[in-house]
């Protein structure tokens, strides 16, 4: 970092720079925790430029979160050549994969932004609306399938994900292959449950016999 | 209200007093908007005895939240009486029944409590310990034979519920019988998957058949 301290960068370099750090040391600790000094230190300038790019600690804290969540689903994006059953577990198996190796960070967004300020709720409410839209349409799901049923069965689902994955990394972590089957069962349990006309049947099936 | 205003009341009684009125307002506003001018007027007492008995406004609001989280526990004690599935389904039955009722402060205690300060989520973790304790002891899962994997699902399942729950509620509340399968549906699958020695099979497939 001591190499990046005098170099003059570009306003949107700066702000790419100075979240980077916040998202590395939120992996260390608690994400309101997040040394402000420190990060201007890390970049090599002062306390007073860093709050120049993000008027408030809460401005920063929102970009951070948000660079998280892009990240997040970058890692997580589906891999459409595959088929629904194999492309659902693949996509588990990164995400559990990648917050496995980030999981204090993910933990301190996940327990401690749900009651914070509308802009992180924003953060959060966005990035589940696209990883529900992601499994909805990997079901086959589209607009006009869409009931108010599956979306509140996957919304359930993502909370689930995100509360047993924060409990199991608490726990050590352990059994992942049983782990990510369970997260999986759980989904086409609640799915095909709510899918009260039996639009998806023929794909829920699918799903469930690619489970290893 | 007016009745009680002038009576003298124990503080035992004028402590109750003050977190049922709170309990009636956190259902018209956000949990952390309780209006605590309101609380001491409808109580007929000075904001300044309000203080006497809960030093800060967070004190009240734990009280206020530890009271809605033991009368929701109440409400959806289980009945062992019934065999575990029916049991399983009358509980959760009492459960979306009533949160149904009080929807707005289950919404505003779910949404405003998990990132909340360190005594609310003490509130907040020991119901989820009563809750997984009863689900895991209905499934006939004892201290010898429950696994890390069963606790992380059945925690897991337990935000599924009051995220399920809060969208539901938001969305008009509709086919709450479908809505009770969906979730017993999750929960029964997560645990199934989760009980990799296939402990459970026998009571697990007791749940299952006994759904209508």
């Amino acid at each position: 970092m001591a190499a990046t301290a005098t170099k003059r960068l570009s306003p949107e370099q700066r702000r790419a720079q100075l979240v980077a750090i916040g998202m590395r040391l939120i992996e260390r600790s608690s994400f309101d925790a997040v040394p402000i000094d420190r990060v201007a230190e890390e970049a090599g300038i002062s306390r007073s430029l860093l709050f120049h790019y993000f008027p408030t600690k809460r401005d920063f804290q929102v970009a951070v979160a948000q660079a998280a969540a892009d990240e997040l689903l970058a890692a997580t994006e589906p891999d459409d050549s595959l088929p629904p059953g194999d492309r659902l577990r693949a996509s588990l198996e990164a995400f559990v994969s990648y917050v496995s190796t980030r999981g204090e960070a993910f933990t301190s967004l996940v327990r401690g932004t749900a009651g914070g300020d509308p802009a992180l709720r924003d953060v959060f409410e966005r990035a589940h609306t696209v990883v529900a839209t992601r499994v909805l349409s990997g079901l086959g799901v589209d607009e006009d399938t869409e009931t108010t049923l599956l979306r509140v069965a996957v919304r359930g689902w993502i909370a689930f994900l995100e509360e047993a994955i924060v409990v199991w990394l608490a726990t050590g972590a352990a059994a992942q292959e049983q782990f990510v089957s369970m997260l999986e069962a759980a989904l086409v349990a609640a799915v095909a449950t709510a899918d009260v006309d039996g639009h998806f049947a023929a794909i829920v099936s699918e799903v469930q016999s690619a489970r290893p």
